[in-house]
């Protein structure tokens, strides 16, 4: 961090499954509740730009594992795709960081255990979709791992809001999420939490881990 | 499995974190319905006994890692300790097996991803405590790596009954948890479930994996 | 899979680290060792292609986590590139899967934990640079994992000739590795010892896991 | 840790499979050698104990899931058990940490990716047998996550001498390991290295993550 300016670095946004044809069951129930989190997302990342703080997109391949991102965002922009909407508010610039993820939660059998540590990121605001699947899988692993949380709860969707409401309860409790959303909490005061506590962990570093 | 009979060792019965003195803050307070899940886990322990089931004990150590597992069980069994009456339930016998687990999940930096398949297992029946921590992120670690998953409803517990519903609620639905209590289902009848499952698998691999 | 026939899918060809400009320190001094594995691994990759073999490359991304595969083979092939000769040799087919590799195992901080058993594969071939690091690092990560292994002696390099026969040593013995060269085992001899061991394997299975 | 003075809490000495009855078929053949170093290691260790550096073991377990530590203590001290030499050496203090491992690596499906960090440790002594085999797989593993590393030549052993030195040269080579014996290298020094590392990530922590 500069030592008198801001640490935006240490804060990551990340962007989950938000590329997706929303081929499932499901899919055409959720839209709506998608697109509504995507423009808060494609907000968010606008002001994440400024702030200096990178975004990382952990996406599902669905099983394509010889496509690679650019027929992947292809894919989902194409005319028949329920998810056309969101990949055009949210398609991936070139400077984003970009993921892989197999399963549910974005910390298993990825890249981002290595990423994030090499990014010099201990906060994460995570945003996405499924707030009861992938982002509640990914919140209790980045947890696990000491990553402070901010998971606003406009910037998720689910397929049932009731669900999604229980996740964010039980990300809140279990998880340390802040779940406020970003009409509550603006990033400009999650990075100054943050600059906090890089303070007081950084004075801890020098007296003598 | 044997060729006619039951595939008992395919399930293990998981019991997380059931051995401690309820020190924290709202351990008193969780008493009676940790006290009253582990009369169920007692019962269940007893029934997987004799239908070959394994039992696994997941533990946290509570940052005690010069002591072993007979210093912390009867540090649970003290006069003074909030989990006696649970210890005395539940204590360990020699034969069963003991990982202790760092973090809030049970795969999580422990032996627990080489023990389950040394044994064989790929089903297992969660129980302990708390539903909407330890219980939640073991399962969805879980349900990650495949394993089947029944988390009885009346064999976890939580500080808030409401908290441990949505817990539930969403082992169901986003970990394909069957959450029914053990007077709904029996021990006999999920293993009867997973010969079920075996079979079919089993002839898939003859047939050419 | 076939129901009578073989079960190729089982063996999985691993590319490690040939898509490289060469651009570190020994890179150029490397070249020719580097350049005979590859037309070794080439010639490899077409008897696996006949045989219904898939292929894997696993490669380093050199911290270049906007890219993509494309952009990354592209760098590769540039005149520039001491790497463009096995680039040529080896540029991956749509059909071939692709793995980014942030470190030097192959299953650190990856998704081929995940896709190796979607694969159904057991068994591995290891090829690629530099036998003493990204593959000694990935035989390693292989064997705990159950892994069977054939590190062809002829399909690895290494920048010292002596270095890479001590680590090919070392993966016989302490990794259980079949390290003969591709003159000396042939792919359709390697296919039928693990039809062996299928076989025994499966029958174990039925007979009582 | 104090203010002012060094930070010894930053290096951890392993003791990797010394409580071992040795009864595999080389563990005749290997014992003089692995005594050797389990001197050299309690020397060490002696040494540790005077500056402060915690001791910690990874030992395997055998397979031996319901036994623990002084169990498996007893089992090595035992008069017709190869081992008893080396157990009597170093047998386990309360206060050392003991971690069980299931396979060749410390750190694969162990508490140790947990313990260490809560340490403070960044820095490994490793020590034990073999040299070749889970002394190479987890100096592998620590590399990997950045731990610096001294893999004292006289303070591990292998069945054959060959091997130990042929594995001793590629940690020294693929993993940036210290391979110099304890007579060549004293722990004051190893400590001393480290503060001046560590200076300069602290002073790097504050100026500008």
């Amino acid at each position: 961090m500069a030592e008198n300016g801001p640490a935006p670095g240490k804060t990551a946004l990340i962007i989950i499954d938000m590329l997706s044809r929303l081929g499932f069951d499901e899919g055409e129930a959720m839209r709506p509740a998608a697109e509504a989190a995507a423009r808060r997302i494609a907000a968010l990342r606008q002001r994440a730009d400024a702030a200096g703080v990178p975004t990382v997109y952990v996406n599902d391949n669905n099983g394509h594992w010889h496509s690679e991102r650019s027929q992947l965002v292809a894919a989902c922009l194409e005319p028949e795709s329920r998810g056309a909407g969101m990949a055009r508010l949210l398609e991936p610039r070139n400077h984003d960081y970009f993921v892989i993820k197999p399963k549910f939660s974005g910390f298993y059998a990825t890249n981002l255990p290595v990423v994030l540590p090499q990014m010099g990121v201990n906060r994460l605001i995570l945003t996405g979709i499924a707030a009861d699947i992938c982002v509640l899988f990914t919140a209790a692993d980045a947890h696990m791992r000491d990553y402070g949380l901010w998971v606003p709860g406009d910037a998720v969707a689910s397929h049932d809001e009731q669900r999604k409401d229980w996740a964010l309860e039980i990300m809140a409790h279990s998880m340390d999420a802040d779940t406020r959303p970003t009409d509550e909490l603006t990033l400009a005061d999650w990075i100054a939490q943050g600059e906090e506590v890089g303070r007081s962990s950084a004075e801890w570093v020098v007296s003598g881990r």
